[in-house]
């Protein structure tokens, strides 16, 4: 531990000390002023920024004695959501997810947080507002936050993560019908590649929301003494919101593969229309110009050629065959 | 709760107290009213209207002790249906579904419903005549439902909602059948928006019908003291229900994706027809063309220009060449 | 219930009373003669028919105490096949199918069983002689049917219902093959409803041998005093028929799914037959009546026009190019 | 049963009786000579062909005391595999496949066994030489088969049927990549129906290797008496192959699968480059023939007619015309 | 056993002996040296090379007694990943995957262990260097694998296996993103064999990643001796693992399945392009050659041919026609 203390110069972590009564906002700069906060009757909120910062990382592990396979998953933001209980404390890895306007590039931050008995630490790698609402909150003395225990802090801010989903749901909904649009109306070549991007969009939503549901099921099921009873209903409503997140997800996929095929289909009718103006125009000359053609022969013995009306008479020939095919199209309704 | 007191002016509730023996409908303009009810040994029914009365919700909330998380569900009428059981009461969320004649225009109307002890609080946004045939039963002192607790008073309520699905149901059903006649007869360039829409509008149903059909599995083996034994067998009657409606809108589902397929079908038989009838005249007049054309060359040395039955004899290989290939075309099945 | 007994006139009920000594059968004219049977050491076997007769249903239903919404489901002749355990007796819903020669035109019967402690009540909407057989073994003294309870009756009942969807199934094969000999063979344009219409007969039969499948697995498991333990395997065997004509029925839906898949690729291939008839006859002819055209130009200096040989030439030309588009196209396998 | 005695000339049956010390085989000529088995300390291995011999079974079912329902399915040959477990014995219906040559021509014979205290019963339609190998085992005294009871010996006999789906599904699979190589290259008309009659084998292989996965499933969990402890590890090795092969028909399912999608988009393919050589073709001689044709009317004032290298000049400009879209169509990569 | 010992010549195993303080590496070239490891109080790991080495097999199983089934999946490299718990050991067959450079040949071998009371038996075909990072580790004398149980050394032997799935998976990703490349931009005729491939090499990680959950999933949960409680959190980290892959493939394999969409449509989309230049084409001069075969014809009486500004006014003619259908075509968006 003491060997960790020499390289400290860089930690400045923000902890909340908090109960029904008190809350203190105090600055660490050393690893030796976090133990006695452990010992004390006081709840706390450690929260962490830079899970790349080695030194960091191993020191807090050492003081909370945090398994070294959760520091891995803490440590690793590719992690897949999860919760698990450890003897001493619960782990859970969440995913905030956001867009900077286009939704085909969703970004991702791996929030880590650990529950223990009387605290919260909370991991991340860069600062993010989304908790400033919490802070917020914290400071009100009549809150739950402030009666109840650090699982119930872990519930609203991943409350507050889940609320930006929906956000993306939102936009992913937005683009959904803007491809509707685009479909009936017309068909870009681009038009596919757009729904392939879509999808994947989707399908990124979909890998961080599934095993969220996850994690809250077993949140809600969960018998660890660091996951307290009276928090569960909490965890209940955003385990709804997970559902509900992955129902729209499945809704929207069905939706783009109707669409899929309205385009293909739209692609088939274009087609035929093409074809039919194609075979109507070759249908109706193709037969005349032979005609044409045979008049314009230069054999010696062709009788029609002396006759008098023969011209006109072929020129009403033209006019009633041509009248006939467009009447028998019509008919069929080509056109 | 006095403070809550001031702002009730616009208070008008209708609450029916009742027993084996008596009904007695009241009309409550002050939460002050409702004291008496709950400590009474009548069993009784308030029903609430407009669920966007911030002052009246918590008013309710107070005096019945609703869970926070409960009256939020209330509140927001997106919520997803759901049976969730609190500690001295029952939240039961579910959706009135109806439409205005097109079955592609489906309004959804939140009916929120908390089974207590000795009551039934039903919240809405807004009034409608649905319940009107159950104030008449209610009315009957022979009835089961004065006999048995507000849990049966509550099945009836979802047992009339649930009707109401088999009304949009044989919607469904008329326009499944309007499609069906369209797919096989003709084709439109709309259908396939119009399908899209149809499936729309079932995944609308869906999305209300498969959280209903859980709810009422988890009412059918629930053992909150407010969800009685005797009522149960009812439950699994609106539970049968729930499946059939499923199962229909799944078969629905399929006969609509068959359809579909019928239809690109149909666009590619007409599509082979439309080339068949370019083909038969192509091949039959453009090698007859050539012909004609070879006999309109102006070489100085064509000796056939002079024979005196050169041109009979041409348009009788004219007419046999275009016989044989009708024949063979005829053959081929073509037409 | 001296209420009904004033309007019994159209009373008309079958009753079989018997152990395994004896077997009387009853004619039922009254229902004051049903309350000895249901005091007696006798089991006995109540046949209803007519599941519309109001009077007739609530008189049944009083005496024998059967649940309002036992009676209810028995009236609806929609009811989805089901197993019901009522405190005192169970509710069988079963459905006969048939059909008339075509496969497409599939009906449905409603048969309701009610088991009790010492008696089977079956009710239908119309006399069928499907338990013809079943009553002839009823007569023999030594059969299982005389020794075991009334649930025994029920399943040889249902074993009989079951074995009717066995005669469906072999229809529906044989419209499976038919249609497969047709997709294979040819492409009449109704193909594809008639496909239509077979999968619509197959959902049908499903809707109603689901249902039935999980009643046996039901019945198998059941606690039920009145389903007795020593029923139960031949139960199981019914069962298994369920499951196995449920399996046929999945198989059968591949192979259509197949069959409609590879109606599409013949119509693809017929396209490209029609699409290479053309661009052979129009890729051969289409230059060559250019170069005839080149030939009757009007040009005064055409030096070719006065040469000799050029006729010959020029066929000799026409039937080169024609030949060696011929190889060209032969050897790219188009024809 | 002496009944039975007097139709038994035509009883041949094939007895081993055994132990850890000895083994005894026996030819069986009468029911009277069986009785000693049953009573004796020795383990039995009753062999029985010919399952439509009605006095046969009947009298195996009444000596061995075989639930009718049982014997039922061992007359059924179209019986679904199961594993069923009666008071005094255990029921084991398999199936053998085997095929003459054409993986599309799949045979089934059906080998029932029942295991019961010390004795083992097969029964069998054919003779077949699949278990010569078991009865070679069996003479070996040190062999687990003469130590472990006749679940054991049951054990062995299935596990020799079982390997021979290995032979089948190696045939599928020499079939599945023939299918490939055939597409790849090549497209016959054929080819759909074979493919249709490929998924048709799989289907039967299926249907029998999924409930044979249940039964081992049931008999590797079983706590029958006569399916002792010691044989179930044997048991899941076979467990083990039948899951096996399950996952690899859903693999060459799935390739079909996809093999399909490949054939069809290389029939597109074709039709696409169909298309482009009459458009081609059409795209450049249509306009040219259109210009011969105007210098092949007969207007009195047409100047170019008589400009000396008109005809030169013509021919210049049909060469760089041809030329020009020739290059226009490499650069769209048309050939 | 003796008989054995006869044939041991090429014997030649690695042998670490080890605990908390020591750890030797020992060469083994007899079976009688291996006795004194089994009865002493060190942990030891064997490592096998050469699995269809009949003798070297049955003498190991002989002195550690594994059961015959067991040895017969170790002998069988074509087992299926499993973990089966004998009463003296735990079996668990792994599969390494491995690529020499191209994904479409992906190359396997079978690692199987057997974990005992203080051993752990590594079985493989061939000498891999993947496990030479674990020989360092054990030498580390502060290390968790020389603390804890055989256990533990087959999950880091396991741990560095799965490590490998993920060089694969990357691979498969790439391969897959150069697909949508392809697809994307251009479309070459090998591109759905190349998809087909692809598809193979999916199936083949997943043939031996669902097994490998399955596994993980056991050891998790089992109650082993063999397998300890302190092991179970690590085991937990690669079960997390699996989950991932698997999440990948399934991801993957819709992407894929969406390319191959875009990738029938680009065909259509091209098709239809190709036609539309036809049509344009045809339908602008096929008109005109007509009108140019009509004023080719010889017939005597034909006024126009005389008129003085008829050839100018017929070339006004082809203009207007030709321009008015360009505008149509262009208002019509074909071009
Ligand atoms: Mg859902
Ligand atoms: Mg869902
Ligand atoms: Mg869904
Ligand atoms: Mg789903
Ligand atoms: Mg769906
Ligand atoms: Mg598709
Ligand atoms: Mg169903
Ligand atoms: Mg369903
Ligand atoms: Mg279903
Ligand atoms: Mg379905
Ligand atoms: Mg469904
Ligand atoms: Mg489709
Ligand atoms: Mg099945
Ligand atoms: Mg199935
Ligand atoms: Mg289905
Ligand atoms: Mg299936
Ligand atoms: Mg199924
Ligand atoms: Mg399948
Ligand atoms: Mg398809
Ligand atoms: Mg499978
Ligand atoms: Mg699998
Ligand atoms: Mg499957
Ligand atoms: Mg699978
Ligand atoms: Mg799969
Ligand atoms: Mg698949
Ligand atoms: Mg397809
Ligand atoms: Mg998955
Ligand atoms: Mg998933
Ligand atoms: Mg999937
Ligand atoms: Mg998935
Ligand atoms: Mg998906």
């Amino acid at each position: 531990m003491e060997a960790n203390d020499h390289i400290e110069p860089q930690l400045s972590l923000e902890l909340y000390a908090y109960n029904e009564n008190t809350l203190e906002k105090h600055h660490i700069t050393s690893f030796l002023q976090l133990h006695p906060f452990i010992a004390s009757p006081y709840k706390f909120w450690l929260n962490v920024i830079g899970i790349k910062n080695e030194p960091l990382l191993s020191g807090i592990a050492e003081i909370f004695e945090i398994h070294s396979l959760a520091i891995e998953d803490i440590r690793n933001n590719q992690q897949r959501p999860k919760l698990e209980e450890f003897d001493n404390l619960v782990l859970l890895i969440s995913k905030m997810l956001y867009t900077k306007g286009n939704i085909s590039e969703i970004q991702t931050e791996q929030v880590s947080m650990v529950i223990g008995k009387n605290f919260l630490i909370t991991f991340q790698e860069n600062e993010f507002d989304l908790f400033d609402g919490i802070r917020t909150r914290l400071e009100n003395p009549l809150g739950k936050m402030r009666k109840l225990g650090p699982d119930y802090l872990a519930y609203t801010l991943f409350d507050a993560i889940i609320d930006e989903y929906y956000v993306l749901l939102e936009k992913l909904y937005d683009k959904t019908e803007q491809l509707e649009d685009l479909v009936m109306a017309n068909h870009h070549k681009s038009l596919l590649s757009q729904i392939y991007r879509h999808r994947k969009s989707m399908q990124e939503i979909k890998k961080v929301v599934w095993p969220t549901r996850e994690i809250l099921s077993s949140w809600k099921k969960s018998e660890s003494t660091f996951l307290k009873k009276k928090t569960q209903p909490f965890v209940n409503n955003i385990y709804e919101h997970s559902v509900e997140i992955i129902e729209n997800l499945e809704m929207q996929r069905e939706s783009i593969t109707t669409l899929v095929e309205i385009y293909m289909t739209n692609i088939s009718l274009r087609q035929n229309e093409v074809m039919k103006t194609l075979t109507i125009i070759a249908t109706i000359f193709i037969p005349l110009t032979f005609i044409a053609g045979v008049y314009g022969m230069n054999f010696e013995y062709m009788p029609e050629l002396e006759w008098k009306y023969a011209y006109l008479g072929i020129w009403i020939f033209f006019v009633l065959t041509t009248a006939g095919m467009v009447y028998y199209f019509k008919k069929k309704k080509w056109f």
